[in-house]
């Protein structure tokens, strides 16, 4: 069983030994109930689930749990979670396994995003492989050599904090000029507005009097309508991801790097200047080896491989 | 067996099962010769070692070989060595192999050193570790999670090639504004001709008319004798070696970072600024779990990183 956390709504989908889909069901999160109020909602998601596939806890071997946000994944615990309120050092493992009987594992969302990539989509069959997903923020995770890298304290992969510019925009994380900032959903919109506040002229005004109102979907839109605020938009952004590329290929050497999340939508309008600048800036032998392509499964990576994670590290426990 | 293959000196230890030393030898590489006669000095230095010690090739199980530049480890061939004429694409393990009979593995120079001080020296018993080497260039080798990592070409932590500035000093990869263009030997001494050409006063000028003729050491000496351009030069490459640090400890969440090479002989005229910045821009519970030490092996951690690397490949070649 696979769980996917997040800000809107909780999904889990029940697998087969071999990992195809049983049932699937998805209940809203209602953040703002709190820690103990979701962890509810969370059970009651799976009840239904079970429900739903006509079966029952004892037909599940393993859960595993995508959580967003800081975690001790070693404890079971989620420490922190930027979009959660009244969410704190919630014992989210100790609490499943206490109500369901089953072993439990939680993983970062980024990373059980890559163990679903690596094992059943654009990854399949490759042992070096960085998945960055382009949302709200900038996420990222990583298989070298075939292990999936966890780290000192399981933040191996922080390319959102990557600091390309020593003053730049400053950063939540107190730092400044991250590449976060400009490479995101809401690093793309930051500059839009910087160009909309420097009177430069776009349709996106004519679609919306509210600055703030603008997607990243909508920056898409004007793009394709040969908007030339939002191609340069795309642009820039394109061209600062581009370097953060530079650096994912010099410092991790990947055979394969998948561009997920909600803003890899906007696909080569954001990834052809990135792969331009990739092409004339990274190590040359480490970058004839590395593909860049966008994610395969979408939605569902989340749930599959919080539930692969969970296998694995079920099996690893047993046999130690 | 390890050998530690440099510009300059071969050098070669043998060691017990337990890795205690028990003979070293020294032989002068003579690069000029090219790769058949530089092969002929190592196979000489081998013969050399093994009659100090008084015992022959059938007492040894395995050696190992730390070489500059880009290999090919899997089928051990040095590809090219920046300080090596006449030396392309050399099958140095198919040679020794024939010419000793015994298993033989090349690996990367740095990363052989990281193999030297996680085993032995100052990362022993730690599981994620960074090792740069702080020489001429700027080299890395990265542990996490217990294991040594290579990547897609064996490339994996090419930190010297990290992106710092979209346009900066030209770099022999054919990008610019790569860190080891700052932070390296190399990149000390091209900032401190800048400064000298802006007319800046030093006591450098006084030691040498020729600012070809300044060296890392007498920068450091001017520093201790308070000279302020001297000053300024290591606090510019601490800060962006600070900033490295911060890419570093976000992208690879190390528990410790070991600064060896010859130029972490400046140590804290150069770590001090660095530590400030990192102190103020890394990841707060990455960089907390993070210690900056410096190389405990110095010179030894080539030899010894080399047979240890042989021995475990050796292991695992043999458990397959």
């Amino acid at each position: 069983m696979g769980m996917d956390l997040g800000g809107t709504n909780i999904k889990t989908s029940l697998f087969t030994k071999d990992f195809s889909p049983v049932a699937e069901q998805r209940t809203p999160t209602m953040v703002h109930l709190g820690a103990e109020g979701v962890l509810e909602r969370m059970e009651e998601n799976i009840r239904d689930l079970l429900l739903k596939a006509g079966t029952s806890l004892r037909e599940v071997e393993v859960m595993g749990i995508g959580v967003p946000g800081l975690l001790d994944i070693e404890n079971g615990i989620s420490l922190f979670s930027p979009n959660f309120p009244k969410w704190e050092n919630v014992p989210i493992v100790h609490w499943f396994r206490k109500r369901l009987g089953i072993p439990v594992f939680i993983d970062n969302d980024v990373r059980v995003n890559l163990y679903g990539e690596c094992f059943f989509g654009a990854g399949k069959g490759k042992k070096n492989v960085v998945l960055l997903t382009l949302g709200t923020g900038l996420g990222a995770g990583v298989m070298i050599d075939g292990h999936i890298l966890y780290g000192a304290t399981g933040s191996m992969g922080e390319i959102g904090h990557m600091n390309m510019y020593r003053e730049g925009r400053p950063c939540r994380c107190k730092s400044s000029g991250c590449l976060g900032r400009y490479v995101s959903a809401l690093g793309l919109l930051r500059t839009v507005k910087e160009k909309i506040e420097a009177k430069e002229e776009t349709i996106l005004t004519a679609w919306t009097d509210d600055p703030e109102e603008i997607t990243a979907k909508m920056v898409s839109r004007a793009f394709d309508a040969g908007d030339t605020l939002a191609r340069e938009a795309m642009e820039e952004t394109g061209e600062i991801l581009g370097y953060g590329l530079v650096n994912v290929i010099n410092l991790y050497n990947p055979e394969c790097i998948i561009i997920g999340g909600g803003m890899s939508a906007a696909g080569e309008r954001l990834l052809s200047k990135a792969r331009e600048i990739v092409d004339t800036h990274a190590l040359e032998i480490s970058r004839k080896a590395c593909t860049i392509v966008t994610a395969q499964l979408g939605d569902a990576s989340g749930m599959l491989g919080a539930a692969k994670a969970a296998a694995i590290k079920n099996s690893d426990r047993t046999e130690v």
